[in-house]
């Protein structure tokens, strides 16, 4: 596989020094970012954003790190699916795209790969394991790599829907303060939502409302969202950050 | 063309789900960012940047989307130009570059195109028509496009000069705090600039003044910029968002 | 050399440029981003990065701009060491990864270069200078440069330590607010630290304390680092910049 991405909370600088190491082990191979700002630590976060990212690429070696976990007990994973392979660390973040693409393997990742980088730290396996790991699997070569048989579940389509009230998530929020919720399409009937007060009548696209209007839609996550026309939803709801519960009321 | 350029002001994730459906289309070509911290919803912005961006490279598909009609009315464009095909929405965004290099054709992309992605929202045509127009062009595969005979124009350099007075725009606010306007430099005469109450001489370079000390240059861009030498004249100035009007007194 | 990687503090749309003129010049180099969010203006910590992740590329010409002085007197220099070549403002920037790897040569690049760009403004070299040159290096043309035979230092590892008080620098404060400084693991020999007093006990891992406690550790960068368990060190410390000199007291 020629193409490598990568989806982090690192932020600036710590993505470059992984693609020195991948281009390094793998020279050649096209390093593709797909986002850098994942909240740090937000594991469902990242595991919705590379659901929603992953199958717009024809093949690729996925790499993707949210990793509060470093340094301790939590494994290395890599999971080969159908039409391709994640690496990461073994905590639900890769899960839900490598389950909806089809699990074929799984490798636990030795650590013994970071003699390929020539450091080990505790804090970093981005460098030290997870790139040259997805450096070695775009070349079909999987040295370091042992076959297990269990891998960390992450549900991310968990919600209850009851009696006019629907419990859901906010997973991501967006730069133009977009509230982008985890609750599919085909679970919706609604002409509205109410949230915090405020209604969010349930439209086809922002020109439905007036500028400064809020507004609900199916965005294009194939979930609901909350939004703004040319403003920012996160204001008035006060809500800035993914991976947060909510109640909305449905207006029939 | 073998390379496609990025500008939009999508911030993190978007662009890299747009990279994939171009990889996926176009597989081999360059895709460049050049920017995607445009400020939400600021054509103006998006357009004065782009310009200021695409001549710097010899030959490429220039892919800008600042869409804040995305999901009406506004059509999806491409400007064939004589170096360049220039992607976006019909709003003006791409109208001073193409002009400058010299239109030759304008199309229409039909939102069929869509289906080469599996995929049509209503609020990330990045996605699901500009990323595969732009991937379609730079194959000089020009299938889904209907050739039409008008475009949205914008105008970047619009002010007025009289009795020692300049109306004109700050355009960008950089990472620096300096304020680039609109402001050609063959159109000033000046010894310094008052704004808001502060004189701004008029200098070649930072080390002119002390650090410390505001100033006025002509800058990068060809226009006037308002600086502070390592500080911020953002936060002198109050100003902090391109697309502002401003009026500068003239000291002769 | 077919990589040219890119170290600045110019956020957005700067280096998009920059690209455009590499790529225009030296058709077919990989440019690979490593950090654009450099504090402005901070030399030493631009120094630090690019100290920590030059050596993670097989061969490369390092691009580096954090350039206060630019207009000004200060060279423009390429520096040719055993693997690599540095591009940048003589400013101490490139001096501790040029002189690390093994300096060969010293170069003054002539400001006649912007010919090959167009353009020379008085405020961004990164577009009319140090992009050709990078492009020029790396194809092995060294026509617009000139060797000369000193060059600006910078040391990054001057610390004191003296009867259990060290003094050192925070030199990168990251996105999930550790203070990465510049002490060097084999300098140390201690059990915890103190620091505005709070007590950062020296551990291995983040996992070795309790979520939400303060902990000190030997980071990826080969340094102490202060951190908080899922949290952020930047905000009990409120220390959130680099280059800032700090005191810590040593528990033996």
């Amino acid at each position: 596989m020629k193409t490598i991405t990568l989806l982090t909370d690192f932020g600036d600088f710590y993505p470059g020094v992984m693609k020195g190491v991948i281009l390094s082990i793998a020279p050649g191979v096209e390093v593709v970012d797909i986002a850098h700002n994942i909240e740090p630590h937000n594991i469902f976060q990242g595991a919705f954003l590379l659901y929603n990212s992953y199958k717009y690429f024809q093949e690729a070696v996925h790499l993707a790190v949210v990793d509060p976990g470093v340094g301790g007990s939590r494994k290395a994973i890599a999971i080969v699916s159908t039409n391709y392979i994640f690496v990461g660390p073994d905590n639900g973040l890769l899960y839900p795209s490598a389950c909806e693409d089809g699990i074929k393997k799984i490798f636990e990742i030795k650590e013994d790969i970071s003699e390929l980088v020539g450091v080990l730290s505790t804090t970093f396996h981005g460098r030290d394991i997870f790139a040259p790991a997805a450096a070695l699997a775009s070349k079909g070569m999987f040295e370091y790599f042992e076959e297990i048989d269990r891998v960390e579940k992450l549900e991310l389509f968990d919600y209850s829907i009851e009696e006019g009230q629907i419990r859901c998530k906010v997973a991501f929020v967006d730069r133009f303060g977009n509230l982008v919720t985890n609750l599919k399409a085909e679970d919706v009937r609604a002409k509205a939502f109410y949230f915090r007060g405020i209604e969010f009548p349930l439209v086809k696209t922002y020109s439905d409302v007036d500028v400064g209007e809020p507004l609900a839609l199916i965005g294009s996550f194939g979930t609901v969202e909350l939004s703004v026309r040319e403003g920012k939803a996160s204001e008035i709801t006060g809500i800035s950050r993914g991976n947060v519960e909510i109640n909305l009321e449905v207006v029939l």
